[in-house]
This record gives C-alpha cells, sequence and structure tokens, in this order.
C-alpha cells in the first residue's frame, strides 16, 4: 500500500530553512509569508488495510521518520 | 491564499536518502519498499484567486524550490 508522510516542523518551532527560503523569495519579488520547510516521505508498506499500515507508518514516525517534540506528521494514502 | 509544494526526486533519479531511510526502517523490522524522500514547503502567497496563485508558485518553484532537472513538483491548495 503506497503511502506519503508529511514531516513539518510544529507551530511556534522556529524553522530557519523556512525563514531562508522566505528570504529568498522575496528578494526574488514573490511576496509570500508563512515559509516553513519539511519533508515528504513516499513508501510503500505491506498492510492489507489501511489502518494496518497506518499503525504501521505511525509507529515508524515515532522510531525515525519525525521527532514527535519538534515535528508533527500526517500520513496520507494514495487513492489507486 | 496557502498553499503546499512537495517536491520529490523523479522517477528514475537516484535517492540515496530514501535508500538510507529504507535500510533504516528495514533495521528496524519494517516491511517497506519504494522509499523516496522529498520536501514539503508550506506557503501564503498574495493572490485573489488559484489560478494566479498557482502560477506564482510555479514560477518559484523554476527559480528556487524545485530543480526541474531531477525534481518533480506538485502544488496544493487547503481547504479553508
Amino acid at each position: 500500500m503506497k503511502a506519503s508522510v508529511l514531516v513539518r516542523p510544529k507551530a511556534g518551532i522556529l524553522d530557519p530553512q523556512g525563514d531562508a527560503v522566505e528570504h529568498s523569495l522575496r528578494k526574488l519579488g514573490f511576496e509570500v509569508s508563512g515559509v516553513r520547510v519539511g519533508r515528504v516521505i513516499d513508501l510503500e508498506v505491506e498492510a492489507t488495510d489501511e489502518a494496518t499500515a497506518r499503525a504501521a507508518i505511525e509507529k515508524m514516525c515515532h522510531e525515525l521518520l519525525a521527532n514527535p517534540l519538534i515535528e508533527s506528521f500526517d500520513v496520507r494514502f494514495e487513492e489507486s
């Protein structure tokens, strides 16, 4: 089962990478604000149903993919 | 207007970071495959309609956010 995990800095957590991107975009003339940079991890997990897959992926997030202290994650399944 | 830009390595392009994550997940006992790591950029852009916002964001992707030679990008607007 294919899934995408979006890992983002939590609200209130400083995001220097986002600040740098925002600064650069503004220098290029774009009117943007609130830029935040996170990661997207696409993966295929062995599971027969979405609930099992979601549970496995949440475990992966806690063990490796995200730092729950400062990052939030969001699991999305692809429409097949 | 709030949007998320997903920037991913194109199919066929090597993704050492994804390979490393896949290797680590397997060592932790997870049955995963096809792991690919990209970036998610959340931003708020000054625009009155989605078409204008999308055009601006696509320009940002070509100028700064993505490397079109090796990365693909996907723009999504948040439901408000």
